[in-house]
């Protein structure tokens, strides 16, 4: 019997003008997944679910339904089929699920690239995170109904990741300026990925489109040259953010509170609720969520919101 | 009396990916502009043009209408309105045009940018090279009906000038990696940007629009990086190539030669019908020139055609 910790740190997706090609990883909050491998194999799945912790009773306990679990049965149908390795144990699975779902803070994403980073230890270190990546992305479409990286592949390995393509996945390291700080605005509401998803539009101009890209290069830009204000001036979303602020109560109530304590730039985490903000210090990030914490109590609905600070998180999945 | 001559160089704008917000220098060809200042006034334009050579009198002479002439009108303007400068003299223009037109080299930018450069430093430099920039822009309306800038700032800045945003003008330079060599082919036809932009779509799908924006993301990480292999993955252009490739004859053979002789990636210059490849060495740059120019040869049509092998250039517009 041997056991191990994995942990991942929640995501943001989209990054305001990235969407679906850019996400980054912050340090905390994460999901921890605790794997404990018994050498006698189980007449049924490889993978059972022993407990989950913090879910509140939401997420399936069928291991071939849950994020967590199936990405283990992914990679360990990948071992024998690529690998020559064939698992004949069985894996008990804990969750700790510490991230909020449907917050748009890469809740599945987590669960998915702390199981993976566990169970690859487990069994030997057979693969690379970069291979870990593509089970990760498989975990999304169980989670969410779309297989998309921009949670995934960060929760694995850290930074931003910019993903260039999905087929043949093809994804780019960028890493973060030392002084950029991350300030996330959790409300206390959840808002679906499939549902944020089906207000966007299916085409939009390619004058409007040409205006993203442009802020997609500049914000690139801006994070390999430092240039903080850059940076600022290219979190400008034409796309998503439009659609989906109605959906998230006193969107831009908060974003101005960000901006006016001083925030380089604001948009909506992943598919939101959840709001991150930028700011060039630490000091700045701490005044924006305290802002930012205001401005959802001020609305009419008064929303509760949890804040987390955090620089970016370089690591990625780790061993506890 | 006194003369100035200015010069500016070809441009190749979209780069691929980066339709309409992107754009970079070569060294050479280039267009020069001779300015000759009179201190007495004349009873008409304050500028008129003297001479054009080498544009077979296709040019507007009118300096209303010519873009060069145009451009120092605006300048002038500029100087009288802002910076307290009321210029009572007269210029005389000399153009010297190196570049075809309707090549997709950026043969007006570079009209605009030499005459530009040589009306500032005419006058004792009272602008910017940033500040010329915008008049080099408002010549591009004049010369092709919008006002856009990926031939207009790098002719004017050098380097890879992306543009964030036009409203208001935001220009990041991205400065070249040392071994970038461009191959520049052009075949001896015309291509008006006007029909070449009539061909677009004016809606694209989002998945195709977030393609694009994760290869321009993935270009200028690319650039900045001097990941050639990463610069070479992201010269994709899955909007307006496939529908400007049929006005180009032999395009697809042309690029597939080019990809042949080792270069990194190749597409359309702007908007065609000149083709343009990157190389990570001189001498692969100049294989490739050999191999695009027997591949425009060898198709039915029989296109002859000019090459130019060049590393970006970094210094923009400059006096002579």
């Amino acid at each position: 019997m041997k056991t191990v910790t994995g942990f991942a740190s929640a995501t943001i997706g989209n990054v305001a003008c990235g969407f679906d090609v850019l996400g980054f990883a912050i340090k905390e909050p994460g999901d921890e997944v605790i794997l404990t491998l018994h050498e006698e194999s189980s007449s049924e799945s490889p993978v059972s679910i022993k407990t989950i912790h913090g879910d509140g009773g939401a997420l399936p306990r069928d291991p071939k339904k849950n994020t967590s679990s199936f990405v283990v049965l992914k990679f360990l149908e990948y071992l024998r089929n690529h690998k020559g390795i064939d698992f004949q144990g069985h894996i008990d699975l804990e969750l700790k699920k510490n991230l909020p779902l449907s917050s748009g803070m890469g809740s599945s994403a987590a669960s998915a690239a702390a199981a993976l980073i566990a169970a690859n230890e487990l069994l030997g270190g057979p693969c690379t995170k970069m291979e870990l990546v593509h089970f990760a992305i498989e975990g999304e479409r169980v989670a969410c109904g779309s297989a998309h990286a921009d949670n995934a592949a960060p929760a694995m390995l850290g930074n931003f990741i910019l993903i260039r393509s999905y087929n043949p996945l093809d994804l780019i390291t960028i890493p973060p300026p030392d002084q950029l700080y991350c300030t996330l605005a959790h409300p206390h509401i959840e808002l679906r990925t499939a549902y944020a998803r089906s207000v966007l539009p299916r085409s939009i101009s390619l004058k409007t489109a040409t205006e993203q890209w442009g802020n997609v290069g500049a914000l690139i830009s801006g994070l390999l040259t430092s240039d903080y204000e850059l940076i600022g001036r290219a979190l400008v979303d034409v796309i998503a953010e439009p659609k989906r602020a109605t959906l998230i109560p006193g969107f831009y109530q908060v974003k101005e509170a960000a901006l006016g304590a001083g925030a380089l730039g604001c948009s909506i985490a992943g598919s939101g609720p959840s709001i991150f903000a930028f700011s060039s210090s630490a000091a700045t990030a701490e005044k924006a969520g305290t802002a930012m914490r205001n401005a959802f109590l001020d609305i009419d609905e008064h929303l509760e919101a949890d804040i987390w600070v955090s620089p970016v998180c370089r690591e990625g999945a780790r061993i506890l």
